[in-house]
């Protein structure tokens, strides 16, 4: 029996994994958080039965242990709250679910406690990757990734020698203004970038698939996850997301990943620290699909890329203001009041005024996220 | 030091795989054999300094041995000499990069002498599989694919549990006549179907490639490697020939393989049994590639893949037949005595008459192979 518990169970990721638990009969779900959402959290505690649940939101927290007052449920809250459900005696793998800088600290004590975790939150590696890593090596501990192309890459080096890979090709759909030159984004409208569902965590990760920030975050976590040089790191535009990510050996053999769009995948190679299981769902038809397709980045117009790329570069406390500028330039364009241009402006002129820290600590990290909102609130 | 003995060392995988050994310190070259080459023998004793080198043809091995005198490499000649080689004590490892039914015998012998192999001969698995595979397993030796599509199968389970494949995806470029139909095919000439330089050797394997003969021999072949049943194997037909083959796995998961032409590859795989070396040459450069495409392939007009498929269901000595009379086919059509589609009214025919043995022996598959070559001479 795996025991799993979910930092972000209310989320995407987080009812995926719980979908993904309740098909497989040696996975036992013994801690739940989220922020906030107690009405979803009371459903996932009466379906799951966990041991434990955690709300970051104190008062909410209150609300849910007098909901779940006749379950065996205990309830917990706040930050405090959090690290409890991170390192419960219970659990096994820790997946860390949950969107923001908030994740780190839960992930620094998971790891303490001993577990594995399951990786979804970015900011964790981005930011913190210096500190994460060696720890987990320190308590030998597996960091799985859950990011589909990363997955895809951890799929890829199943049984295969570190030493022998030369480089890793992660894939991008290319993003909804993907052929467009830069005098064509001026204008760019929110309507125009969002062409998803639009949901709070998706207009966001939308926004940042169309800056191509996202494909740069993910270059930044896969060259901690497999110590990579980042010139190791290439990556590919593949328009139809089949291809989910490649390594190239040193003989010039390439594995590669490809699969239909189910997060559910990957999440389940996570939780069974890197062993298949069946999973029901759609099956890639290549008759049908009849062609995959490759282009360059543009990376002179999408300069997402290239700017992470010279965040992760400098290194120190860069990447988390490269992440933060983003963060708060994205939301700043989702209520309209910068243009699309305007966060590669944004992001540029927050790396170039900062003076870096080598090796920051959680603290400093989550400092620097501060002072890098607030040094954009008083400037655009 | 891995010490390698090669049948057929003179031929296409033969010197390619002495290429690989020359760039490799930690590989030795201890035995050569061909069928009649001797010319080339004598540069490879002189360059490799094998301790044993075999000719099938007893004058030839006299000619040889009066010939190298001066070098400390012992000539053996005939079949002897071959299985001598197979099973020479110096040896880790036997390449079996002869042609045709002569390398099932030494591939036993090597087998029963504890070597490793690594299989080119396509005749081995799809006349004597259900003899090859069993032995492989009392032995403890390996079945090393060094065929591209084989190998990248071999690659893409590396580290993954057999129980968890789905399905076997082999690749296939379609060959030259792909998208015409049945009566396009009629009057074909051997120029037409030879687009490659014409070379022996090549000349078969490209007509059998026209006619999805070759296909078919391949998925016979995967069968035994693979342990998988016929309805587990599907071809996919990908003319750029980029992706050498795939595997789908029980969560929807899909490990490729991909990579240029290049088969020192697989041979270089095949000979550290498995793990990945340094090696030069082209890489793959996804944005110049442009696009990978993918077809069914047409079984109504080429119908070397459904019959290969029905023979190999049928087993026992109904794969022999199907590949004697191919050979005897392809041999009469470059001859030009016979048209591109009878090829498979040949075959067709030679399996309808024949009265399949189960379990057959290496004689009597030997048997009938000759008897297959014989009825087909009297018929046509």
């Amino acid at each position: 029996m795996i025991k799993i518990a979910i930092l972000g169970s209310t989320g995407s990721i987080g009812t995926q994994t719980l979908d993904v638990v309740e098909r497989n009969e040696d996975l036992q779900v013994v801690g739940i958080a989220a922020g906030s959402n107690i009405v979803r959290l009371e459903e996932q505690i009466r379906r799951f039965h966990p041991r434990l649940a955690a709300v970051g939101d104190e008062k909410k927290a209150a609300e849910l242990k007098s909901r779940v007052a006749d379950t065996d449920c205990r309830v917990v809250g706040g930050m405090e709250g959090l690290l409890m459900l991170a390192a419960m005696p219970e659990s096994d793998i820790l997946v860390t679910a949950i969107v923001g800088m908030i994740g780190i600290r839960p992930t620094v004590e998971g790891i303490r406690a001993g577990k594995d975790i399951a990786l979804a939150n970015k900011e964790t590696l981005v930011t913190a990757g210096h500190i994460i890593m060696p720890l987990a090596k320190e308590y030998g501990v597996r960091i799985l990734p859950v990011d589909s192309e990363h997955s895809a890459i951890f799929q890829a080096l199943c049984g295969e020698e570190p030493s022998r890979i030369h480089k890793l090709l992660i894939t991008a759909s290319g993003g909804p203004f993907r052929g467009k030159k830069r005098e064509e984004l001026t204008n760019i409208k929110v309507e125009d970038a969002l062409k998803h569902p639009n949901w709070a965590m998706g207009q966001k990760i939308t926004i940042d698939s169309a800056t191509l920030v996202n494909k740069g975050l993910e270059v930044m976590e896969a060259k901690w996850l497999f110590h990579m040089d980042l010139e190791q790191i290439q990556v590919v535009v593949q328009p139809q997301s089949v291809i989910h990510s490649m390594v190239e050996f040193v003989d010039g053999g390439i594995i590669a990943q490809l699969g239909t769009p189910d997060m559910r995948l990957p999440i389940q190679y996570a939780l069974y620290g890197g062993r298949r299981r069946f999973l029901p769902g759609g099956r890639l038809d290549f008759a049908k699909l009849g062609s995959i397709t490759f282009e360059e980045p543009d990376m002179e117009t999408f300069k997402g890329l290239p700017l992470a790329m010279e965040a992760s570069r400098r290194g120190g406390s860069m990447p988390t203001v490269f992440n933060a500028a983003n963060e708060k330039a994205v939301g700043m364009f989702l209520n309209r009041k910068i243009g699309f241009l305007d966060i590669y402006a944004i992001i540029e002129d927050a790396m170039k005024r900062h003076k870096v820290i080598e090796n920051p600590d959680v603290d400093e990290i989550t400092g620097i996220e501060q002072e890098t909102y607030r040094w954009i609130e008083g400037r655009w």
